[in-house]
């Protein structure tokens, strides 16, 4: 297939190479043309414009930091969307709002153009390795026909719903309950340690027993550690992600007291440790927080 | 060995049928004499009072309600301390507040008696079938001692801490993190419904990825079937266990800001529903507050 | 002086009205021309554009909606800003975010214009009555010269800094303390209750004790009575303060677990009673939740 | 009226004085004697138990720390149960628990005498100078007999229900009260300041609108002045307050979300500042949390 990629930060790099890999004729851009290098010695096509990457593609995929880049990135008379021919598809991968990606969703719509949002659980080395877990939604055409390149880049595809948001919504929840689990796991370790019992004794019985899963066992080996540096996932990230849900709860009326909770505690924590902070570092909050 | 059995509710006839399967010479005691009848019917000899049931035994188990529960059998000249030989060890494994099982502790020290804590995690059936985990804590040579008993009744034993009320702490601990997942369930599932995407698929996407466990499984299932009833933990043993970790960080002065929300969230669902529904009803609490 | 006045809902009325019974010269501008009506048999010159309200006036005064609808009535052929002669003064008295004040700030500055904010604390039978307590942050001088039409709007002025933004910010802080106050009568009141006390009589301890002042009087009386309806202040537009003050924390990094808790209960007070109901109806929502 | 008054500290001396200077015949008791020596010599008599302090007295008073050293005041072959005549009356001031106020209730009931609970508001300086607030509840004629002590050491007395611990109840939302004020200016001022607007301007606004009240104006100075040592009233004090206030709503079931935030401040400011600190500490936390 044809295939345009846009935004080759650490996950895109890695999501584009397999794509390359597995045979597919790849045009690439990135606003820094330096980490297109890599994919074009591969065999890529460098763009020099968004609209350049899109053009003649079946496909276009997106992999940017935030709204205001995507829409950076579509907008414009090199934009990806003056670029896209009718009835082309563009797969959203970027951790955006739910009200952006309805509201691109409806921009392609009117251009005849199609849309869906595939968004994706795993860090850059498990982007690499093509061990990312893909959560997909739009039309069901538009997923049948997505499915050969989401099933090179992930290690299972689940598709959530019929519009493309309900994946950028689904999204936000996964990294809610992440986030919600160290804020428990911090708790839980400053009460167990104030109380005498060690935190890696504490974890062992948690991921021993009922909490036998990846989140539990990184981010708890992470705060037994106190290995908050370097951030793998950074806390303002962490808190963007939280806005976002955020936003998505007030728009749908949802009183969310928790993820509430979960926005103040990374708040706190980049106020007292800086932005370079893994989001895992409420826990640290919880521990300063006891006095500890 | 010769062991004594003192608390034969759902939990404890479970557990004192598997160490009567295995060989050992048990007495048992309960507050209602039907209770033990099966017991004895199966070989194990009736005791008639707390002390009685501790009168002569190397170990005496203690499986009660609350804190208050096992003041009453412990003491008076009835009670388990008076009837207890030097030496003799007794394994608590009810949930009690850390406190408690300090005082207990410093009690059965003062008599040249042997104490540790012995809390269990899983249901009256995992109970049945010997597939408890058991948390444990105290002097590493009465641990030892009670091994032989501990592995009879579950399925891996941990030792957390040379405290008997670490064991206890840990419990707390764990129960905690339980229902802060069932939280966080409940506002992710409240807030994909109201934005349009099934429970059913959000729950299978989180336990597809990072959240592979039994905690998430049950009680996602439970959350997605809304079936709240009856309840296999009722909310108000959840909110007592959620005091009891209350009472040890304010004694400890640690701030645990889910913990309280957990709290506020267990006593809501208990004034709207009642007492009878299952503790993950929070999760109802987060549907109707959304006004679902 | 020659003013404008943009904006006559329920407060901009009362305010514009009082200015032209001082005497000044006022041309008015509102997105449905009757409610300009009443003012233009007083007096009032009917602008037909906002560039026409600004179009030769020394001052300039803006109370409308919200960010969006301030922005509508600047920007554009018919704007404010096209209209606004070189060091001529825009007042905003709307509640609108910080962000969105730093913003128009610059956008005047950039044309030779001033900008000042001026928010008030009142309701519009306050604002008919001309007692409004105004708040004003910007460059002294131009205070200096608002100050004639501010002491006619209201009956005391306050000066909190020299960035125009920084009156938003105290307003949005105002109003997040009088919702904090309604809160904590409604959880206190909910707790009287339960406890067989009579609300009324908890009011009166507060207010006759260490809470005599307007906020505990007006809202706690609204409180005893369940007056929720008709809305004096909407819950919505308590939300939206709410969110406000939540987006300046967010910019500045400052945790507000209080802020936050307060969102949550407006959100869950709109999805259970919809969105007609006073701001105080938080109280209502303690009152639920305890299953009053 | 022959009266005997348990408790010499820095209220209750300042009380006990007010009552003498009234003309009555006063009896003291305090576990420390050389704080009783000011009083006797002003000619009070010196008892040397508690029950002595009871015996042949009309009306008993305590003003004691908490439900523990009441506890031991009452009970004994020396306490003040033993002592007091038949239809004698004991006042209890403490701050206690509602349950605990219930359970002394009951116990003199069976003894046939007579109790109320009155509780007061203010410190030490106003119980000295009889400026004190009193919130007094019992039957209606203990009341009436009570009443011209309560008006000797008040400037107002509040009749708040028929059982004596309604005004225990009434007391601990008073407090929880204050404390939801103070942490809603704590977290209002973090705001301001790291948006530029000074503290002092802040609550210049707010006390000159609509919050020109004792409780805002008296702990908003401390906290533009950070004044937290020495405490007026210390941040434990306040933790033990919010305590019983959430003892009061767990035996209710009420959920106070508000309440449980107020609890956490209050450890997280002892755990991180120590115990010495005033209780509007927690303002002290909203900034330093705020990266202040």
């Amino acid at each position: 297939m044809k295939v345009g990629f846009l935004g080759l930060g650490r996950m895109g790099s890695g999501i584009a190479a397999n794509i390359l890999k597995a045979g597919h004729d790849l045009a690439v851009w990135n606003r820094s043309r330096e980490k297109a290098e890599p994919l074009v010695r591969s065999g890529a096509v460098l763009a020099r414009t968004p609209r350049e990457a899109a053009d003649g593609r079946d496909i276009v995929i997106t992999m940017l930091a935030d709204d205001a880049a995507l829409e950076q990135v579509l907008s414009g008379d090199n934009g990806l969307i003056a670029g896209l021919k009718a009835n082309a598809l563009h797969i959203s991968m970027s951790t955006i709002s739910v009200a952006a990606a309805d509201s691109v969703a409806a921009r392609h719509a009117s251009q005849g153009q199609r849309f869906i949002s595939a968004c994706v659980f795993g860090r850059p080395d498990a982007a690499a390795a093509a061990k990312l877990f893909v959560v997909t939604a739009g039309d069901a055409a538009d997923i049948a026909r997505a499915r050969p390149i989401l099933e090179v880049v992930g290690q299972r595809v689940f598709e959530v719903g019929e519009r493309p948001s309900h994946a950028n919504l689904v999204k936000l929840c996964g990294n809610f309950t992440i986030m919600a689990a160290i804020e428990a796991m911090g708790e839980a370790m400053a009460l167990a340690e104030k109380g005498g019992v060690k935190k890696a004794k504490l974890l062992e019985v948690l991921t021993g027993t009922l909490f036998d899963a990846p989140a539990y066992r990184t981010y708890g080996q992470i705060l037994v550690n106190e290995r908050f540096h370097p951030a793998g996932f950074a806390a303002p990230l962490g808190l963007k992600d939280m806005r976002l849900a955020g936003e998505a709860a007030y728009d749908t009326v949802t009183p969310m007291p928790l993820l509430s909770l979960l926005r103040d505690r990374l708040l706190e924590t980049i106020a007292k440790e800086g932005p370079d902070i893994d989001w895992s570092g409420v826990g640290l909050t919880s521990a300063r927080d006891a006095g500890l």
